[in-house]
């Protein structure tokens, strides 16, 4: 909903005010709206656009350079009256006469109208396009009567980029409607607008819902579906606009199209960018080639849950329209010239690229456990069995406490200790059985296992877990059978990078408070020559009262949530988790010797 | 909340794989990330950034020229991992050092230093920035703890400009540290964001409340507050920060900042620059000089809906760092070169814009009132009296029914018949007021009344309105006393008009069904030599049937609306409010003569 403003009814004022006072540089106020800021060569068509306000970036956001000379505003979703379109109109004219561009609504023909025929008066020759690119708000029979929605983009710049190429009103005129034509668009949306001072919101859809059709003025849509799944939303989008090409595009195969994927409001940038993976996808089965897409909010119904998806079929003059420079408040293109591919380095990391092409950039967990591993003896092969037993039972107990660890952290972290300990604990399990299997030795293994837990778990226990893996990994190696003393030696390494990378030192109520009394224990019962489970129960015995420790009634240090004073009586949850997994290894050390 | 996703496990991942495909001219996937696409110069410091997904454009948008080299990028709010980011410096490395930069997070400051530990023992020479902006994360004497949230930016892109010059690797190191310590971020928010896949926010606010002092993963906040005006929200933000200056900013007076008012996700456009305007008045009172503003989204927390100012102290070196040009997927500056600004025309509309920045740009209201009107006789200015009445009759019968016309009106259409027709209805009387004040006739009161009208009213209906006022005024003029058939002249060349700019016809079930009948009715009447009182009378006789017959058991033609069929049985709202009017208007004609 709108929180933010002051007297409702001086809502779109003030934001047009305020929009003004950020971009001065593109933009100056005159009565009814802006204009450029900017010079523009005498003699050129202006274009001139406008709508009600709560649409940004439409209208005022795309005024400037290659883009509109001047846009009327007009209330919250209603649109600019005739005097305000004649003031923004007659001062950007530049003596090449006025194009006014708009989207398809009844009031906004009326004013737009009205104003051409007061500017023709003023012997400014004046002409008008309305957008209409919404398939949705009328049959292919009906389509003059439209809706503009986000097409608005694309049919505006390519009339603006034609008056920015010298072209008289009419060829200019011309380039709009081709564009017009070439234009369609189709829409979901999730849930309504709720406009300033309003206490209830222009539509609803009932929860996991959508509405097919949507427009942005807070009409309801045209049917009700089930909400969708990114992909199944993407497709219902491509399908529909596959459905209904121009007259001169027989076949979507072979040709080129600008594609637009807006959002309306409040569905965010990622959620956009899950649907695009899909669409551009769809697109590429069908043939078309996508030339400079857009994947963004370019025409808004304030914070309106929905998206629409639409595309401007090409033909030659068009894709160089659509892609000429612009320089506005809200849509830039072509900034600092036109790159310069890195050819070099693509090249060299071409094997890279595809791989994170395929497997996507972020997931690589196959790539470890594919990956040859290096020659190991027979006794480090026989050892990489306890420790993948070890792993084993480390996953399980974490898998087994993970809600409670949850439920600890939550008291003075953000509760997401059990998850994250669970997600690691298991992709260093599997890692380690992938290397195990194709014939790692216990270093290997283990530090397979350090990078999957520090992947995979994310967050802080994460990359201190894969520290603690691998620098256990590093000492125990690949070669020889590592005996008690080589295991409490790597340990200790592990204590020591824990608290050189977490800055965390003993009494800070942290993993650390547990970790350096466990290696400690360790490495004095090692040195007394008991036997590795043995030494290992005895320091697990220690760290598990040290995790105890870890709950007192002193606040902690260098925490600034704002609830640290709950922490008081429950434990640290990276303590008491790294107490369980001593516990629990100490059991996998009993199964294997 | 978050509600297009395919798997939530898959979501960053997807999420990438959509922005890449997107951004194919800026940037390319590789394992962990993206890197420029474009050509960086050998031996230039690569400056990568990173950090979880959630934060569009944070921070894969921020990779281009002129910025980051390339962006690490984890799961939703979580750090990625060392390896990846190891990936992702190795692959944007050009001889020249790494500068890594994120938030000051735990997890980040855990993986980064991994990564940097890895990239030294490579041999790539690699510093480290935590950027730790967040005033309300921790007091003055611990700020070395504050997290990062939308000083990021300025920080980054300093960091970036300087690596752009050339600079090595510890100057543009020193860079980053000068603009850290210089940057400063308060926030406050509204409500939480819903992961994807999740079925409650990560923490919710009060209805009617904010939180104080916001994080970007979901914290809550360090205080809770009643919600503020949008003017109040602005003097929070920026007394706050006003109070916490660097070490060597003693007054803020004649300083300069580069100031980031931020988005967090569903906190849109209009409501930013209606706060923006009082963050720069503001500033300015301070005597704060603003360079290159930014107010959008910039650092965000899914669709959490909340606000944060960033100011960063500039000295010219980071001034100029600041104003550098940027060529990015989500951030774009120095597009097609400097502008040149339009002096001439500037300077020729000057009043204009001074009265435009004084009145707000959209209302002009007051403009219509004081402008001196033309000279009229003093028959006409009897009538204009006349005319008042009629005008103050329409504004009651509207104010009185606004509620009537409104429900009628959402039967099929938005239901904002009534309001708009109060707001042109009353703005028409204060101007038509206003005007016969200062002597005007009948005519100029009417063309006055009209323009008003249809710039407060919006829509359709206030473009037909202000059509039919302005006919009549025409028709009436400011010489002669209006008689009954220049009465009825002005009604029939204000239904031709109504009929040429809305396009309807009668039997489309508009105000056309029964205006037409009504102008017919009032010529054949006055025709016959009936007094004007006499002659209005029979015609509104008329109107009232006819808007009755627009409510019958046929679909409306023309709507696109899905719930037309609801229609039916109902009359509809402009013919209904017409048939008011003409009614009212009898009333104040009898009472006039």
């Amino acid at each position: 909903m709108t929180r933010l403003f002051n007297d409702p009814a001086a809502f779109a004022d003030e934001a047009l005010e305020g929009f003004t006072a950020a971009h001065r540089r593109w933009v100056r106020p005159v009565t009814g709206g802006v204009v450029r800021a900017t010079a523009t060569p005498a003699g050129q068509v202006a274009v001139v656009i406008g709508g009600g306000s709560g649409h940004y970036p439409a209208f005022s956001g795309l005024v400037g350079r290659g883009l509109a000379h001047g846009a009327a505003v007009g209330n919250v979703f209603a649109s600019p009256s005739a005097r305000q379109i004649h003031s923004v109109a007659t001062a950007a004219h530049g003596g090449g006469g006025v194009l006014l561009m708009y989207g398809n609504y009844a009031g906004d023909v009326l004013h737009f109208g009205q104003a051409a025929e007061r500017l023709a008066a003023d012997g400014i020759e004046t002409r008008t396009f309305a957008v209409a690119d919404d398939i949705s708000s009328a049959g292919p029979d009906e389509s003059a009567k439209r809706r503009g929605i986000a097409g608005d983009l694309p049919v505006f710049k390519a009339a603006a980029a034609a008056a920015e190429q010298g072209l008289p009103l009419e060829e200019v005129l011309r380039v709009a409607e081709r564009a017009g034509v070439r234009t369609r668009s189709f829409g979901i949306a999730f849930s309504g607008c709720t406009l300033p001072g309003a206490d209830h919101p222009l539509f609803t859809v009932p929860e996991a819902r959508m509405a097919v059709g949507l427009g942005i003025h807070g009409e309801p849509g045209i049917g009700e579906e089930a909400l969708p799944t990114a992909d199944e939303a993407a497709l219902l989008l491509v399908e529909t606009l596959l459905k209904e090409l121009p007259d001169d595009v027989a076949d979507p195969a072979g040709r080129r199209a600008a594609v637009i994927l807006n959002g309306l409001g409040s569905v965010k940038y990622e959620e956009l960018f899950v649907v695009y993976r899909k669409v551009a996808a769809l697109l590429g089965d069908a043939g078309v080639e996508i030339v400079d897409p857009e994947v963004g909010e370019l025409v808004t119904s304030f914070d309106m849950a929905g998206i629409s998806l639409t595309l401007t079929w090409l033909d030659d003059r068009l894709e160089e329209l659509w892609r000429a420079p612009a320089d506005t408040p809200a849509y830039r293109k072509g900034a600092l010239g036109d790159p310069e591919p890195d050819q070099d380095r693509a090249a060299a990391t071409a094997g890279q690229d595809t791989a994170a092409a395929q497997d996507t950039a972020v997931s690589d967990a196959a790539a470890s456990g594919t990956t040859a591993v290096p020659v190991a003896s027979d006794a480090s092969r026989r050892a990489a069995g306890t420790v993948l037993a070890a792993l084993d039972a480390v996953a399980r107990v974490v898998d087994a406490h993970a809600g409670e660890l949850g439920r600890i952290d939550a008291v003075a972290g953000d509760g997401d200790h059990g998850i994250g300990m669970r997600r690691g604990s298991s992709a260093a399990h599997r890692a380690a059985h992938d290397a195990h299997r194709v014939g790692a030795g216990a270093g290997t293994v283990l530090t397979r296992a350090a990078d999957d837990w520090a992947d995979k778990a994310g967050g802080t226990s994460g990359a201190l877990w894969g520290t603690i893996l691998r620098s256990l990994g590093t000492a125990l190696g690949d070669r020889d059978a590592p005996d008690a003393a080589r295991v409490a030696e790597g340990v200790t390494e592990a204590s020591a990078a824990v608290r050189r990378l977490g800055g965390a030192e003993v009494g800070d109520k942290t993993m650390v408070d547990v970790l350096v009394p466990f290696a400690d224990a360790l490495a004095a019962a090692t040195a007394e020559g008991l036997p590795l489970a043995e030494a290992w129960d005895r320091a697990a015995t220690t760290a598990t009262a040290a995790a105890a420790g870890t709950a007192d009634l002193l606040p902690r240090r260098g925490r600034a949530r704002p609830h640290a004073e709950k922490s008081l009586g429950t434990p640290d949850a990276g303590a008491h988790s790294l107490a369980l997994i001593t516990r629990a290894v100490h059991g996998a050390l009993l199964d294997h010797h």
